[in-house]
């Protein structure tokens, strides 16, 4: 090939320039790693948070966390060596020799203790030491509920959610995209929207142009918050093929249940070449799967922090997910009383399909067109009919939502529900491909692997309506 | 350990019900496997676009990608197959059997040749083949131009970038947080803010609270994009020890030069127990080292495609970075006649300073308290001077931007510009640590991996003054 010829230019040499498993910025020990491959007998130096302390007759055990797992050190400490400042929260650098107690746990045996940050529990600490505070409670200091177990725990599942998604897609050659947050398209029918200006009105002043209101003074255009990122990763497939994207989004709606907020985070996938619902199935069924079974295997203690019910894995892990038509599950619906209206299924009917397949994952396709948006393509034998799906959930129900896009250019020019989207009509008018994609809500997904009720819980600064603190 | 009695209760088998490595939603070949591993002799399909065609005797040559990879796969098709549909820019699908040319080149010899989506240039599409269009030529139609070379090259190399930056603050024991982009502060002074509201009149009237004006209806307070997530970093490393995160961040600034966006990732990282600057800079020199080879390891021929200049690495890729105070800074600079004014180091100097360096990277530290923020710490041997750095590059000056962060209560206190950032001065108040953190563009970060001269082109849909397309 061509550029097979640069090849010859790269000295080899400086690929080991760089080695990433160097410890850099760092003169102590992470936890994780003290307990993942403890050198027993050797000195060691750890820093981090007194989560609890017992004391003893000439000692004192503190558990010691420094975040980087779920696990906690625990510290041995002579009693001539225990400070009045060390206490339940405070930060702590510990130097000593890693041990084994009989039972074979390993401990640091303190030799030196500094406590770096006092912490007063009466001087208005909300958080106190072997107490379960409920999650409403907790809600009330974002600044430092990151500092009790179950909420880092839930941080840490979902800092590997993300990654085990990423990797996912990686595997299956697609690329990540970084669809934009502003954008001028408002009429994609996916719910209410923010709008966007500066706060500057001498800024908006500068920069009016003849014609245009204050809205459009800074773009030129009136300028929103994205509701998704799927028609831009559409225009993005036609060019470069798979793609996904995984970004925050916003919806304006005044909606405060536990499945709602107002900024949370979507996963989106366009399949390219993509000409059956089957095919996009199959790709969201393996990505629960492997999100589900990777983070049991890599944040098994944080699971089981957040939920003891997580100690099992849930009924579905080794299922097939099921698949209904609209028309199927509306009749399973009807028979258990719960009529669907002409507004769709609603969140208890949801529900109670999953129920109805105890508990495995249901995907309910070919959906009515008039209750899905103007992109989606008509089924073949059933114009009344889009190739839409949902994908059910214990927990919160609908997690996923997609479709096959409409890639015929007169059908879609019919449906288009805007001239500003005259762009993505002409997506389909040069070298065109069959695509499908879907979305997910990545908190909804983080409730669903950790078995957590309220959506404010699976992310460090949750927005809903009259709450933006911070 | 006390959870390790989770684990007996997880059965082993399900762990392996799920195989990431498996093809699924796909019935074709995706071209960079093709090449990658070449089965020569195999029935192959693949489905793409052309790029390129050659017509010659009794044979056609199509160059077919599918966006997977720079590379393309050369498909030969008997003329009896070629119709007038098979075009530059059209989709096709294509079996046939995998062979080698005599010099050794993988293609397929075609005996299927299916056109999916024409393509009439004569039509309206801007791009014509063996053409090379400027990138201000292409950002007219960023809903096409990831159909060029260059632009779906920089994206694929944008996808790995953000990779390797995910590999080493896994390797280095951070955890990805997703701060806000939501936010009630206003008043960090990393620059001008949007404001939010929401765009239907009649929610902003249902949601009005008695004594709040309607800037403040959705959310109870007046609400930003955020300008940076530092401030949220660093409460949850208070919490959870080194922590990062790599988010969209916005400016509301009138600036239209090559280095500025309205809307542009942003990688910030706090790193726990941290009391030097020599630690930050190793961990940022450490970062920038890694990317660059795990770049150019991982994106060869996208490298090439973007500047042929890319054949070589940076001088300073197996180089020291350099470190000047800022006082040193100045007086070099007032050598070169580039006297600073009170505003500090401006853009012409930032480039001047890495010229002096003969183009290795440049920390500048010790900055005027002055012209930094007031979350800084102060130098212990001069309280005019902040422990704070920028880190100098060629192409773009500034790319990172770090510090220590004030962490006695007390100091913070006096220097807290607004009542609003209590909940910040509080994360002192309980088992506080030292802490400091650093902040960097990634669209410079390509700028500079990729040598690209304007930002535009280093992400699919820029925003910029007076321009939010789509």
């Amino acid at each position: 090939m061509w550029f097979k010829n640069a090849v010859t230019r790269f000295p080899q040499a400086w690929f080991k320039v760089c080695n990433v498993k160097s410890v850099c910025c760092r003169n102590y020990s992470v936890i994780s790693s003290v307990l993942e491959k403890p050198n027993i007998g050797d000195d060691t130096e750890v820093k981090g948070w007194v989560r609890n302390l017992r004391v003893m007759k000439g000692v004192v055990f503190a558990d010691v966390s420094d975040g980087s797992c779920a696990q906690r050190l625990q510290v041995v400490i002579p009693k001539d060596l225990k400070t009045d400042a060390l206490t339940y929260g405070s930060s702590v650098h510990v130097s000593g020799i890693l041990s084994k107690t009989p039972k074979g746990q390993v401990e640091l045996v303190a030799n030196k203790v500094k406590v770096l940050g006092e912490c007063v529990v009466l001087d208005g600490y909300p958080f106190n030491p072997r107490t379960v505070h409920p999650p409403e409670y907790m809600r009330q200091f974002l600044h430092l509920r990151s500092r009790t177990n179950y909420i880092s725990a839930i941080l840490r599942v979902r800092n590997s959610v993300t990654r085990h998604i990423h990797d996912y897609f990686a595997a299956h050659n697609y690329i990540h995209i970084n669809t934009p947050i502003l954008t001028s398209n408002d009429c994609e029918g996916a719910g209410e929207v923010f709008k966007v200006q500066p706060d500057s009105s001498a800024t908006v002043k500068a920069m009016m142009q003849e014609g245009k209101d204050t809205d459009s003074a800074y773009f030129g255009s009136k300028t929103f918050l994205s509701v998704s990122g799927q028609l831009h990763l559409e225009a993005v497939c036609r060019g470069m093929g798979n793609v996904y994207t995984l970004g925050p989004t916003f919806r304006a709606e005044n909606s405060r249940s536990r499945l709602h907020l107002s900024e949370f985070y979507m996963l989106e996938a366009e399949a390219a070449f993509c000409d059956s619902l089957d095919q996009l199935q199959e790709l969201i069924e393996g990505l629960l799967k492997h999100v589900l079974v990777q983070t049991r295997n890599s944040n098994e203690a944080d699971l089981f922090i957040i939920d003891k019910a997580n100690a099992s894995p849930p009924v579905w892990i080794d299922k097939k997910f099921i698949t209904l038509s609209y028309d199927e599950a509306r009749n399973i619906l009807e028979k258990k009383h719960l009529d669907v209206t002409e507004e769709g299924i609603n969140k208890e009917q949801e529900l109670a399909l999953v129920e109805y397949c105890n508990g495995t994952p249901v995907f309910v396709v070919r959906w009515p067109k008039n209750l899905k948006s103007f992109y989606m393509k008509e089924c073949a034998d059933d114009n009344s009919k889009v190739e839409a799906l949902d994908l059910l959930t214990p927990i919160t129900g609908e997690v996923v939502g997609g479709s096959l896009r409409e890639d015929d250019y007169e059908k879609l020019k019919q449906k288009l529900p805007s001239e500003a989207l005259n762009w993505y009509l002409e997506l389909r008018k040069f070298g065109n491909i069959p695509t499908g994609g879907f979305g997910l809500g990545l908190e909804r997904l983080l409730q669903v692997v950790c078995s957590v009720n309220n959506i404010k819980d699976t992310l460090p600064f949750p927005r809903w309506p009259h709450n933006c603190d911070m």
